[in-house]
C-alpha cells in the first residue's frame, strides 16, 4: 500500500528557488511568514493530509456522498476530518487577520492546498469553494453582510458554494434564468442550480451559497446577472442560527469521480422563496462571479498538480515493490521499477508534476506580489502577468493531470485497472478538473481572446522578453548546442512564431484564434514549464556545486533534463497545429460529422 | 440520445480503396466475398450492433457480471443478445469452412469486430477471446482434440478463455507455477489464474479454458510452459455434456471499466484437479499463446477503434443539440458544433479513429494476404509487415482509444462527467485495452526489440522504402511546399532517423532502446496513419473529381487534412524524446524517486 507522503522538501524548493517566497514575505503584512513559519506550516499541512485526509479517500470514493430524507451526508470520516481541518486553522491560512485569518501568502496556501488535493481532492473542494466565497466577500461584500458573515466562513465554520450553472446555462451565463425579488431588506431568490458543489452536508453549521439570479429590470445576457447571498440557515441578529432558509439540495449527481464530494441540484425558493442578499452592486454579478471564478481557477491547476503527485507516488511505490521479469544490468528478478520502460513512465509522470507545480505556484506569488507590493509598477506587471498565465495554469496543469493519473493506471498494468489499487480513482476524479471552473477551451480561448488578442500581445511581449533574456543566462550554465539550450530555444521560437501568427491571424479571423486557442495553450503551458524546469535545475546544480550531496538536487537535474528532452518538444507540435490556421477545423457542415 | 450508426459507408471505403478486399477475395476460397456479400455482412452487423448490443452496454456498465452461487451471471439482456449473436453466425465469418465457419477474410471479420466493440466492449470480449481459442486450436491442436471442441466453439456454443496471468506472473510468463500432471491420456491442473475476462457465464453450454501449466520435468522459464485444454463440463464419448470440470471462477475483480465484462478469478483443481489435455507440443506453450495473443492483439486495437468511433459519435450527437452561446458567422444562440474549439475536438476525435482505424484493417489485410495468397513471396512479405504493424496497431490504437474517449468526455462539458450521459463509460472502458494482452510498453518493446533489432531492419526498412515510393507519388497529388507534403516528408525523416538511431545505438545499449521504445512506436503509429490518410484523401479526391458529389468525400479530405496538420506532427516530438536516448530516463536510483 502506497502513503502519501508530503513532498516538504520540493514544495520548499519550489517556493524558496522558484516563486522567490522570501522577498514576498518582506511585503507588509507577511512578516510572519518567516522560513521558520513556512517549513511549520507545510510540515503541520502534510501530516493532517497524510494521516486524516488520505486514509479516508479510497473509502470515500467507495461510498460516495448520499442524500438522505433531503439532507447530504458526506462519507464516513469526513465529519470528523472537516472539524480536524477547521480547528488546525486550514481555512483561514491566507485570509486578512481583521476576518480571523492568518495574514500568511496566498502561496503558502497553495502549498497546503496541492497537499490537500494529493490527498483528496474530494475533500479539498469544500474548502476550496468556501475560499472563492471568501474572497469574492472580501472585494464586493458590504461591510454589513461580511460583518454577520465573513468571520464564520474564513473559521470554516460556514462553508461557502457557488452557484452559477443551470441546466441550460452552462458555459453561457448570459443564459441564467434564476430570478431575484427585492422584499424590504433582502430579495426573493427562486430557480435550479445544478453541479453545485457541496451544495449541502452537515459538516459545517451552516451553508452559505453565493447564487447568481437576475433582478426583475435587469438587463438580458451576462450583464443582467447580480450575486446573491443565500444562506442555508439564516442568521438572527444577535448571530445565532435561526430558520432554514428555502434552500434545498434535491439530488445528487452520480459522477465518474470524486464521489465524496456531492454534487447537488439546488432548488431555491420551491416554497416562499429563498432569502438572499445582494453582493456587490445590482447587475454586476459577473464581475464578483470573476473574482470566485479566478481564485478557484487557480486552485483548480493545483487539484491537477496534487492529483499528479499522488498517482506518482502510488505508481513509485507500486514499482518498487513488484518483481517482474529481468533486467539489464541487474542479477535475477527485478522491481519493475528498474525496467526502462516504466522507469520512463515514472519520469514523465515526475517531470509533468514538478513543471506543473513550478508554474501553479508561480501563479500564486504574482498573485501575492500583485496584491502585496509596495511598488505600483511591480503591481500592475505580477497582475498582468497573473491574468496571462491563470488560463495556462488552471488548463495545462489540469490536461497534466490526466496524462500522469493515466499514466498512474499503467504503471500498475492488470492491477492498476482494479478498484481497489486506488490508481484508477486518481484518474476518475481528475477527469472533471478540465471541465468545471470553465473548461479547458474556454480557459484557452480566454487566453487567446483577453489576455492576447485584446491586450495588443502586451503582456505575452512582456513574457516572451523575460524568456529571451533567460535564454541569454543559459549560456553560462549550459554548453552551446546542447540538449538543455537547443530545446528551450527551439520551444521559444515555436511559441513566439504561433503568438506572432495568432496577432495577425486573429484579428482578420476569429475562428483561426479560437479554433488554434487550445494548441497555442498547450504550447505555452509546456514552454513554461520548460522555462521553470531550466531554472530548477540550474538552482539545483548550484546547490550540488555548493556542496549538497542530497539525491534531491541530482534527481531535479535529471527531472529537468527528461523535461527538456521528451516533453518540451511537444510545444513544435502544438505550433504547427496552431498556424495550420481553421481551414480543417471549419470545412465540414454540421451535418456531415 | 445518442444511437450507434455502424459507419458501413466508411467500412466499405476502407476495405476497398485502402485494404483492397477486392484482391483479398480473388485468393482461393474467399470466392465468396463479393462486393454484395460484403455490404450485406457490414448491414447485417451494422443492424445488430445497434438493436441488440448498443441498447444494453449503458445498463452492462451500471449493473456488471454477478457471481451468485459460485456461478457467473451475465448483466440482463447479454444471454439473450448471445443467443442472436451466435444463431446470426457472428462467431463464425473467417473460420474454414471444414469446422463450420463461413470462411470470409479476416478483414470483413474485422469490420463486425469494431461495430460489436463501438457498440458494447464488455459484450464482444467473450467472442474475441473465443476466436483466440480458436486460432490456437486450428494451429496447434490435434485432431482428435479438435474434432470434439472446434465446431462447438466456432458456433459460439461453447466460449473460449485465455488463463495465463498469475498472481505473481503478470507480463512475466517465465513465473507461471500452474502444475500440470499425467493421468492416462489427460492431465490434473492445480493452480490458480487471474484476470480471465469471462471465466464463467451461463450464456454458453460450456467454456473452455486454454490455460497454461508446468508439465512436472518442465524445464524452469517460458521454455518450460504448456498448453492445456481445460472444460467446464467434460465431454462424453457421444459429445454430450458430463460432469462438471474442477474449474470454477472464485471471484470477480472490482474493476474501473468494462463492468459486464466478469472478469474472474480461476481456480482449477480445488478438489481433484481439473482434467486438461496437453495442445500442441509439451512446453511449447509460449508458441500456443503466441498464436492466441497475436489474434486477440490485433483486436485489441480494433476494440480501440470501435469505441474511439461510438465516442466520436455520442460527442457530435450531442454537440449538435447543445445550444449554448453565439459563434461567428451565426445569428442568436448556436448548436456547440459550431464553436470552433468543439470542432477542433470532434475533427480530433474524428481523424484518430479514422487513422486508426486504416491501420488496424491493414493489418488484417495482410492477415489474410499472408495466410491466403498463392505467391509464397507475397505470403513472406505480408507476414513481416503483419509482424511489424501487429504491435504498433495494438499500442497506438488503443493510445487513441484512451485519447478520444477523453476528449468525447470533454465535448459535454459538466455532463459529460456524470454517468447518465455516458461518455464517461466510453473512456473508463477504454482504460483496460493499452493495458490487456500485452501491455503497451511490452508492444513497444516487441516493436523494437524483435521486429526491428533482431529483423536487423530489414523490415522496417521495406516499410520506409514504401513509403518513400508513396512520398514521390504525392507529387502528382498535391502542390509542392504544401502542408500534405511537407507535413508528410517530415514525419517520415524523423520516423527513418529514429529508426537509424535505435538501429545503432539499440544494439550498443539494451537500455536506449527499451526506454525509447514507446516513442518509437507512437512515432510509427502517427506516421502510419498519417500515409493511410493521405492515401484516404487522394482516393476521396479521385472520387470527387470522378463527379461523386456525396459529402462523405470532402469530409475525408477535411479529415485527412486535419490529421496532417494537427496530429502527424507529433512524429518529430517522439523522434526527438527517441533520440534523447536513456540517460535521463535511467539516471536516478530507486529510491530516489
Amino acid at each position: 500500500m502506497s502513503t502519501y507522503a508530503a513532498p516538504i522538501k520540493e514544495l520548499q524548493f519550489v517556493l524558496e528557488e522558484l516563486a522567490d517566497i522570501n522577498a514576498i514575505a518582506k511585503f507588509p503584512g507577511f512578516e510572519e511568514a518567516t522560513p521558520e513559519l513556512v517549513e511549520a506550516v507545510l510540515e503541520e499541512a502534510g501530516k493532517l493530509a497524510t494521516n486524516v485526509l488520505d486514509p479516508i479517500n479510497y473509502s470515500g470514493d467507495q461510498q460516495g456522498a448520499k442524500l438522505v430524507d433531503g439532507k447530504v451526508q458526506a462519507a464516513d470520516g469526513f465529519k470528523e476530518a472537516y472539524q480536524q481541518f477547521t480547528e488546525s486553522g486550514w481555512t483561514s491560512v491566507n485570509f486578512p487577520e481583521e476576518v480571523g485569518g492568518q495574514g500568511l501568502p496566498f502561496l503558502v496556501q497553495s502549498a497546503a492546498t496541492e497537499m490537500w488535493n494529493a490527498s483528496n481532492a474530494s475533500f479539498a473542494l469544500c474548502p476550496l469553494l468556501t475560499a472563492g466565497a471568501v474572497e469574492a466577500l472580501l472585494a464586493h461584500g458590504s461591510d454589513e453582510l461580511n460583518a454577520i458573515y465573513l468571520e464564520h466562513m474564513v473559521s470554516g465554520n460556514w462553508t461557502g458554494t457557488m452557484n452559477l450553472t443551470e441546466p441550460q446555462a452552462g458555459s453561457d451565463l448570459a443564459a441564467v434564468r434564476t430570478q431575484a425579488k427585492p422584499e424590504g431588506d433582502h430579495y426573493r431568490i427562486k430557480g435550479q442550480k445544478i453541479y453545485i458543489t457541496w451544495g449541502d452536508h452537515e459538516m459545517s453549521e451552516n451553508v452559505i451559497h453565493l447564487v447568481l439570479a437576475r433582478l426583475p429590470d435587469a438587463p438580458e445576457g451576462v450583464k443582467g446577472i447580480s450575486l446573491f447571498l443565500v444562506p442555508k440557515y439564516m442568521v438572527n441578529e444577535d448571530g445565532s442560527l435561526g430558520e432554514r432558509n428555502d434552500a434545498y439540495a434535491i439530488s445528487l449527481e452520480h459522477k465518474m469521480g470524486i464521489h465524496a464530494s456531492p454534487t447537488c441540484v439546488m432548488s431555491f425558493g420551491d416554497n416562499d422563496g429563498a432569502i438572499g442578499y445582494l453582493v456587490g452592486e445590482p447587475n454586476n454579478g459577473l464581475a464578483c462571479m470573476f473574482t470566485m471564478m479566478n481564485h478557484a481557477r487557480l486552485e483548480v491547476g493545483m487539484q491537477g498538480v496534487g492529483i499528479s503527485d499522488r498517482a506518482y507516488q502510488r505508481a513509485v511505490s507500486y514499482a518498487r515493490e513488484r518483481k517482474q521479469g529481468t533486467a539489464f544490468g541487474h542479477e535475477g528478478k527485478v522491481a519493475i521499477i528498474h525496467h526502462p520502460d516504466v522507469r520512463r513512465m515514472l519520469m514523465h509522470m515526475r517531470a509533468m508534476t514538478e513543471a506543473a507545480r513550478a508554474i501553479s505556484f508561480m501563479c500564486s506569488a504574482a498573485h501575492d506580489i500583485a496584491h502585496h507590493s509596495e511598488d505600483a509598477d511591480q503591481r500592475n506587471f505580477y497582475s498582468r502577468r497573473l491574468g496571462l498565465l491563470t488560463p495556462v495554469s488552471k488548463a495545462w496543469c489540469t490536461e497534466v493531470g490526466m496524462e500522469v493519473t493515466s499514466l498512474g493506471v499503467q504503471v500498475h498494468g492488470g492491477m492498476g485497472f482494479m478498484q481497489e489499487t486506488g490508481a484508477e480513482q486518481y484518474m476518475r476524479d481528475a477527469r472533471i478538473f478540465p471541465i468545471y471552473e470553465g473548461t479547458n477551451g474556454i480557459q484557452a480561448n480566454d487566453l487567446v481572446g483577453r489576455k492576447l488578442l485584446r491586450d495588443r500581445g502586451e503582456t505575452a511581449g512582456e513574457f516572451i522578453a523575460e524568456l529571451r533574456e533567460f535564454e541569454i543566462t543559459l549560456e553560462s550554465h549550459f554548453e552551446e548546442g546542447s540538449g538543455w539550450r537547443r530545446g528551450f530555444s527551439e520551444a521559444l521560437n515555436a511559441f513566439e512564431d504561433a503568438t506572432h501568427y495568432l496577432m495577425f491571424s486573429g484579428n482578420e479571423d476569429p475562428n483561426a484564434a479560437s479554433s488554434a486557442a487550445f494548441n497555442y495553450m498547450m504550447c505555452m503551458g509546456v514552454l513554461t514549464g520548460g522555462w521553470l524546469m531550466l531554472k530548477s535545475a540550474i538552482a539545483a546544480r548550484a546547490k550540488i556545486d555548493e556542496g549538497d550531496s542530497d539525491t534531491f538536487y541530482s534527481s531535479k537535474v535529471s527531472t529537468a533534463q527528461f523535461y527538456i528532452e521528451q516533453i518540451l518538444p511537444r510545444a513544435l507540435a502544438h505550433k504547427t497545429a496552431v498556424m495550420s490556421g481553421a481551414d480543417s477545423i471549419m470545412a465540414m457542415d454540421a451535418d456531415a460529422f
